[in-house]
């Protein structure tokens, strides 16, 4: 049954997550407000009374009579039936929390730039967005990707994957963070190869998945944006120590 | 099996949402930290190389050889093992992407109070703060809340319960998330129960079942404090209009 994604069109955005987990396994999916009328759909259950349980925000995707709402929600049910996670229940209960530990950051990057209102302009909140990314680069996303880092290096079926012994949904998304935090904060991740070796070879690594491959290459990749998540602001942005 | 929740003293903090899961459930359970060494026990969960997988930050829950990270992780284990979650595969499913949007306000809320930088003082941040928690009270709470309440209001099975015909722990949530934002905003909730009539009715139940009424009358349940998510700075608040 084809999968229905619901996700803004024009960015990449949180959709990004679900996107790459449909596109490295070849699964037949439909991006619904990049056809006619599918913005118009979507608005639809989101505002309407179409759904019992109407979703707060996009992405969702609808899946026969199952509708799912939040990226890490949805990944976790796409995960076994795109072979993309982990069989031993232990283990996909760890994906599933290393997924939202994906989406915590996903958050905080949104909030560099958006640090006071994420319904006002960025240029409204410039000096507090400058004084939120310094922090962001110093102190949070070091955190973050020394600990997935840390949790590549001790798997121990090897740090080609972040959990058990196949490559999952959670190494699909921190490729898209790592990609995503080059392309905003270009100088600040210049020595990314140097802090975190595990991960950025992960990242290199599914950067060549055949499906991958061609899925970058493709129209149906949107270039990272002024719109999305990660954005390049070069005064948001500062030579990491 | 006893669960041992590990989640930092002192505080109700995120922590909460589990605990209220628990002791609704009557579950057997040891908040780890409140024990004797249990800090550094879970400092050692956290730092350490006791787990291939330690989790980013707590909560976390252990039971048996089984680690769970992160509040809607957490919940979504427990769920099912305390009859508190939807049977159907559906409400299932929706009852945890509620939840993981009741993550994303809540670490809203925490922006209030740190908007440029989790790891400063508020006093650091008191300008931004003001600002952040205009918004939130102004646009962001009232979208999150409306929606809650949307969902209540439609369920077709009353609005009793947010999903299904039955108490799950999402209701438990939402009564942690309205209390807390009662405290955190004593003036900006006023009218909630005009503008949220089935959320508040919602949660003046959930404050009467048994096990509830006794869990906050004991000791084990810490009061609202300026070390927590919610955060009472009168500076921070108004009313709503």
């Amino acid at each position: 049954m084809t999968y229905e994604l619901f996700y803004w069109d024009g960015l990449q955005g949180r959709g990004e997550f679900i996107r790459l987990a449909l596109e490295d396994a070849g699964a037949p999916y439909v991006d619904v407000a990049r056809e006619p009328d599918g913005t118009a759909e979507m608005m639809a259950f989101l505002e309407g009374d179409v759904l019992d349980i109407p979703p707060f925000a996009p992405p969702f995707l609808r899946h026969g009579q199952i509708l799912v709402s939040q990226v890490a929600n949805i990944l976790e049910y796409l995960g076994p039936k795109l072979d993309l996670a982990p069989k031993q229940e232990a283990l996909r209960i760890a994906a599933n929390g290393l997924q939202m530990t994906i989406t915590d950051i996903v958050a905080e990057v949104h909030d560099t730039h958006h640090p006071l209102a994420s319904g006002q302009y960025y240029e409204d909140q410039k000096e507090a967005a400058r004084l939120r990314a310094a922090d962001f680069r110093s102190a949070r996303m070091p955190k973050f990707l020394g600990y997935f880092e840390k949790v590549l290096k001790q798997n121990p079926h090897g740090e080609s994957q972040i959990v058990g012994d196949r490559l999952s949904y959670v190494d699909l998304s921190l490729f898209q963070l790592v990609e995503g935090l080059r392309y905003a904060f270009p100088r600040a991740t210049r020595k990314f190869p140097r802090d975190y070796p595990a991960l950025c070879t992960l990242v290199d690594k599914v950067r060549e998945r055949p499906n991958i491959v061609r899925y970058l290459a493709s129209e149906r990749r949107l270039a990272f944006n002024r719109s999305g998540i990660f954005r390049r602001y070069p005064e948001l942005d500062a030579n990491a120590t």
